[in-house]
């Protein structure tokens, strides 16, 4: 029998909440920790998978203040594991407990941590790629300080990036669009043009945001229950071997 | 310049339960759900390199009521995700919290959890390999029931074993000898028979029991700080690429 591959499902920002919380519902039973060890490790291999650490050994994860910055700070330990030279750019530090334990982690291994935006933008001139975990699926506009000169710097750097469930500034459900800052107190916001990564690796199942972006597009976070899968349609293609990650096809546009 | 590869540490129980505490000291930082995710991924990806898929679908995870049994059940659900077919035996459940949420992961993914002794001993019929995750390096000998019949089932059974850490009724430090069950109330106790396992995986370094064991030797748990391996001299060996577990090589005796 012929089973045709139905194609993996675009999932919503609110669904993509809603499966969060389900895996770790009492009933998902996951904890947090769980869930960002595997998400990071999972980010760290897509790393691996797409920027050797024979070529690009230099790798600079910039952390967002949610728990997408907690899979780079886990992803940056697991690189440093995988021999490259990671450098991790904090321009918020998260506040959360667990933040705060996996921020010890990376400092136990000597992995450098930049926080200050001069020291980023030198930083950039040594890295040879970039790891982009700012922004995750809770991203909404607009854009707040120091963010839009961290989005900048990153455009500027023409690094390869890789970004994490969604390139940091673009719309979670309508991919590259126009981004402003803020309004100042005189009502003032200025556009800022967003980058277009060379990978992306999406977390548990790709947001809507991403249907059209043709780089290598991984998908990472083996850890969906079939029944997760099913309830929700998302029908996440089998992942080899003993693989954290899968790559998915690119979109027939 | 021509660096010789130093061998490998045996530790002794006491310094494994005080590397054990380090890591998940305030300043280690690690939590006991990430360090059981990571011990657990790579129990699972030993099973995986020693017993493909594809010769060995039926794992039996034989698991004990300490952090071991923990390790076992994360490493049950990876295997499913690695397309095996497990079946978890608990003759002891554990009562931590991480441990009753680890369960409750496992039987979300349907995978049968077995608690008689009887159902067991059926079971053993239909199995291809038994991952054992009873005693890890906290063991202490005289064996306490239901034990006795567990570890002379798994023997009796002649299926191939991978063990964790130590196989299960070794002594931590001097390997195979000599088990007793717990004297009764007439101070008699029975002689059990230990097996020998066709492979082993040792976390974070291998024990001193098993320093003589000849059979396929892996090593995992890639978290350990070079900190760590620098101050109590592990000399642990580069783990390749991405992988969660390199071979070790088989001791000259």
């Amino acid at each position: 029998m012929h089973i045709p591959i139905m194609s993996i499902r675009y999932i919503s920002q609110k669904l993509a909440q809603q499966i969060d919380e389900e895996l770790m519902s009492a009933s998902g039973a996951f904890s947090l920790d769980q869930l960002m060890e595997l998400a990071g490790l999972s980010c760290a291999q897509a790393v691996a998978r797409t920027f050797p650490p024979s070529s690009h050994k230099r790798v600079l994860v910039a952390c967002g203040p949610g728990n997408q910055g907690g899979d780079g700070l886990v992803a940056a330990r697991h690189l440093y594991m995988f021999n490259y030279k990671p450098t991790i750019y904090l321009p918020k530090p998260g506040s959360k407990e667990i933040y705060r334990r996996l921020l010890k982690q990376v400092e136990n291994l000597r992995i450098p941590v930049i926080k200050s935006e001069a020291d980023f933008e030198k930083s950039l001139k040594e890295q040879d790629v970039i790891l982009d975990a700012i922004f995750g699926f809770s991203f909404q506009p607009p854009l707040r300080p120091p963010f839009h000169t961290v989005l900048r710097l990153i455009k500027q750097s023409k690094l390869p990036i890789l970004s994490v469930d969604i390139p940091s500034g673009w719309s979670v459900t309508e991919g590259p669009q126009e981004l402003r800052t803020e309004p100042d107190e005189n009502g003032r916001s200025e556009i800022v043009e967003t980058f277009t990564p060379e990978a992306l690796i999406s977390l548990t199942a790709p947001k809507e945001g991403v249907k059209g972006f043709k780089g290598k597009h991984w998908l990472g976070g083996r850890f969906v229950p079939d029944e997760l899968d099913q309830k929700f349609e998302l029908n996440i293609p089998p992942y080899p071997g003993v693989e954290q990650v899968v790559e998915l096809p690119s979109p027939r546009l």
